[in-house]
């Protein structure tokens, strides 16, 4: 059996999706920007696309754009923000635990002179508004702080976020990757000013997302050259995924709470039976406001690396860290900021469901998981001065997230 | 007949390149940072396409970088030199007739306290090398100069411009995208520090390029996060499109000199015999030193738009100004560079052959092109005046291709 629960890291196409996309990349091939036949039928196909992405987010179509990524998207709220209202405010918070496209935009933007404050998370890694509120400063233009977590699942209250933020004239973006197809996201509700969302996370292809702007709000374009997207985004228009994040949209938002409610009850599956199972384990992230999808556990005394190896042998995909940091750390920057202990946090594993995922797959999980976290403590040194003495080795010097990048 | 001649804004994707895509887009789903067999899969299947790029240009595969489109390369080299090396050096000299994305990206480094000069081209569009090296300072770091252009077919001296900038320490960066794969391309022999090539120019996907950064020079990111292609470019890999890309590079190579015949065989039938059924019609751009597959000429006393739409009509499709710019302007700055008189040079039309375009379909076009330009002149108050007075009227200002951008 073959068990993938690396959802985070990419969601298998819907084959709607792919039969979509096909004709634009076989015989649909103009560019949105030529004005023949082919040209306008292109361009006929992104723009019904952007309606069903704004639909998924109750935006206005003209306030949707897009990029090649959610990183982009990120990068592109963050930098563009920042260098759109530089000449008068210079300073930026985000959360401790973003994800790495907005944490290194930010420190990009420290090495360009801007200042760059991080926002603590409590121990569920929930923004604590207080302090956020505290750190806000007469020149703060931007505060982005992530709708969900991919890694502990953690939903924030942004609809909260943007109250103190607006309260003090600051604009607010969030990256709502993880979040966006797979509970409700209304851009008016929540009252944020930017909002990134990418295909690859809602059964679409991969090479796509987009940004929401707030209709008013300035961004300086990463990528400068053509009038496309509004002259937000240069560069010729991947039609083909466009189109697939379309109809992904449209299928994401009629499938919504149907998948939710599937995935969630798989999900506390998992959440509740494996301590039944495993010793020693650890929720990490709330229980609730929670992603429906993320389940997220520290197995102690053992490496989360190895333990997904072993899953891998078994044809269970899953991942112990996030995808973009999995091969440089031992433990994560999420799970250092809501201050889990570096023994423990090492062997940690990240499960995201799909609406894909099946009662007996996660049976068969469930089932396989015991056996091999035991034959890993079997032959771990902690584990077995833990059953010697009774007491737990003191924890190393946590690993920083920052090793890999200059 | 159906007949596309607009191949400069992007081609058609190649059957064999598609297969090679399919298992990508629809099993072959992981992500290439996650440890999994899926995530590995996906990892090697980019790292081949990787070689496969850089084979076609003659690098090593640790210098080529994968990005979502030609522009984002181009934005990439121009953006990603200035602020790597803006401590000690911040001047940036770009040609007149340089792609927008190179264009602009230089003006977006103007408005951040950059320098920035534009070296001119003579009347065939080829940049004047005595011109450049004056233009040359102390401070200047890079000298960013197309190895062709998409619009007029000038195939530039880049071993010439790399010869005068290296001389000065200065790096130069080639946005080749309309030259690879359609003329023989190699980085090594060049000399150049930087290329830009896309997918969708040789008959390859949408939403994948590359830039070839000679190894010790360095780049600061435009999208930063995760740990992707070397830290140089954040962003889930959009795999698919990366393994269509090198596919699509392989086959390039393999059949460039077959292409190149066939295609300049057809571009010197469109060049011959055009002005030998037209009259009043101007060749833009070189006789030598020309793109196999491009032919550009001005209809005096007509509009382009005018003349493409009606080549439309009879399925024909060509561009009356660049892709990126086609609705915004009367003249392109490309003819503007040259000197084209802008009362002659707003009847120009682009005609980009593809491998797939035949002699039949030429004949087509040059069968109907005559009575549409006819059609047109009928119609036309400049044609009437001339046939009246024997006189041109004299032509207004020239449009500023600045106009549609902030």
């Amino acid at each position: 059996m073959k068990v993938y629960l690396d959802n985070h890291s990419g969601t298998k196409l819907d084959e709607r999706v792919f039969e979509a996309m096909l004709p634009y990349l076989k015989e649909h091939y103009g560019n949105p920007q030529s004005m023949h036949d082919l040209g306008a039928q292109a361009k006929q196909a992104i723009e019904a696309a952007r309606r069903q992405v704004a639909g998924l987010i109750n935006a206005a179509e003209s306030e949707v754009y897009f990029t090649s990524c959610g990183s982009e998207a990120n990068n592109l709220a963050v930098k563009g923000v920042a260098f759109a209202y530089k000449d008068k405010k210079r300073h930026i918070i985000v959360s401790q635990i973003e994800h790495f496209s907005v944490l290194y935009a930010a420190r990009r933007l420290q090495q360009l002179g801007f200042e760059v404050a991080y926002a603590p998370v409590d121990k569920f890694g929930f923004v604590l508004l207080d302090e956020l509120e505290k750190t806000i400063r007469e020149d703060t233009v931007l505060v982005s702080i992530q709708h969900s977590n991919p890694e502990i699942g953690t939903i924030q209250n942004i609809k909260s976020v943007v109250e103190v933020c607006h309260r003090k004239g600051v604009l607010v973006h969030t990256d709502a990757v993880s979040s966006c197809g797979v509970v409700p996201i209304d851009v008016k509700e929540l009252g944020v000013d930017l909002l990134s969302l990418s295909a690859s996370q809602l059964y679409g292809p991969r090479g796509v997302a987009a940004l929401y702007v707030r209709k008013g709000v300035r961004v300086i374009p990463l990528i400068d050259g053509g009038i496309q997207e509004s002259g937000i985004r240069a560069g010729t228009e991947n039609v083909a995924a466009i189109v697939g994040f379309g109809v992904a949209a449209e299928i994401a938002k009629t499938d919504l709470k149907e998948n939710y409610e599937k995935m969630i009850k798989l999900r506390d599956k998992l959440i509740k039976e494996i301590p039944g199972r495993v010793k020693y384990v650890y929720l990490n992230g709330p229980v609730e406001n929670r992603l429906p999808n993320n389940v997220n556990f520290s197995f102690e005394f053992i490496e989360g690396e190895g333990l997904s190896l072993l899953l891998n042998n078994k044809g269970i995909y899953v991942t112990s860290g996030s995808a973009c940091a999995s091969k440089a750390l031992k433990m994560s920057h999420v799970l250092t900021a809501i201050g889990v202990d570096p023994a423990v946090g090492q062997g940690t594993l990240t499960m995201t469901l799909s609406k894909y995922n099946t009662e007996d797959e996660i049976n068969y999980v469930l089932g396989v998981l015991p056996e091999l976290v035991e034959k890993l403590r079997a032959i771990s040194p902690l584990y077995s001065y833990f059953l010697q003495t009774g007491q737990r080795k003191p924890a190393g010097p946590g690993t920083d997230y920052d090793e890999h990048h200059q």
